[in-house]
């Protein structure tokens, strides 16, 4: 039986992502993390698709009393219509979203817990293309944290597996409806509203993701 | 000003590596993890010793739901006496005490701080000499996480500093005294009793520094 551990945010990506490993035949185990996000709303997406995949899950509590993120201290603003539409997006700064060290942090806990159960892989949503510009959804990133794996733990074989890494939204949209991924349960939206804003990063990529894909099909 | 993050566990080997840090003219913040372990003793002594040295600190929870180890899980024993008393302990085999991926938690939380108040450093009191044969606290597993930081995260040149990571436990001693730290407030032991049972790798590890230091000076 190939086993996996996925990290689960309720987003398009991940759910996408979800049903990529299930098709690939691994039993899954999903990780939700419940972080002190203003967009605490993805939760509610998270443990919706988890169910309806019938796949078990954890939601871990996590604190950062340090903060250093929009998407963690509602005083500050969350940045809005950074870039224009384009089919690919590449942004090169850094937004205020940028949560310090959070992949690593998701991927540690990730990691051990598929140590323990004897997984054989973690998959992760990350994607490099049509994303925030965050340091930690890159491939190198990946690639460094494979030898961390290797080095650091008792397993040593465990693979991270990122097979949206360099997908744009179009095309992930496009993956996930080859799949049978409940796209409408998702949440994308960084504010901490009922309704997307339709104006953060995550809004905007989300729709000019779909808007190309439609266009395409 | 130089700033350091610091895990402090309450043992000898972290609280010699914040006296080190201090001396070095870091300003320390140190974090303290109550993760589950039985030796939960540990955590009076890391904050003695914070309150002592007047480093802030931040005690984080974080569970293991799945424990996968004998220092989480109280039900499985821990090992005892599993090496003769010689100058060098290099042990090949990694025991059950072994906590799947928790130094790469650990890390994780303190490179996010690190990064999130502008932190230059991370100090890690890890030591690949005497000690029980955990892959994560060997050279080339930091050399690989120092990776990570430098491609997963924003300030990319925090650095990862393991003063100890060659000395024995005798030298470590001897470096304690030497600083000042106040070794007699640590605690080694990993079964959760009130005190050192003597048996386990840590407490002979510990008695066998103390032995071959007192020897030589």
């Amino acid at each position: 039986m190939k086993r996996a551990v996925i990290l689960l945010s309720g987003g398009l990506d991940s759910t996408t992502t979800l049903y990529y490993a299930l098709n690939k035949g691994y039993t899954c185990q999903a990780l939700i993390f419940d972080y002190g996000q203003r967009h605490k709303r993805e939760l509610r997406s998270a443990v919706a698709v988890a169910k309806l995949t019938k796949v078990p899950y954890q939601i871990l509590k996590i604190k950062f009393p340090w903060k250093g993120s929009s998407l963690l201290d509602k005083k500050m603003p969350i940045p809005k219509s950074r870039f224009p539409v384009s089919p690919f997006t590449r942004l090169s700064n850094i937004p205020s979203t940028y949560v310090p060290a959070r992949n690593t942090i998701f991927l540690s806990f990730a990691l051990s817990f598929a140590e323990a159960i004897g997984a054989q892989a973690i998959f992760i949503g990350a994607n490099a293309l049509d994303y925030s510009g965050y340091p930690d959804c890159r491939p190198d990133y990946y690639a460094a944290y494979q030898k961390v794996i290797e080095k650091g733990t008792k397993a040593k074989k465990i693979k991270i597996v990122t097979p949206l890494i360099d997908l744009t939204k179009a095309e992930i949209i496009k993956l996930g409806r080859k799949l049978g991924a409940p796209l409408e349960m998702t949440w994308s939206c960084y504010q901490g509203g009922s309704k997307p804003c339709g104006v953060c990063d995550s809004c905007r990529l989300r729709a000019k993701g779909f808007s190309l894909y439609n266009k395409a099909s």
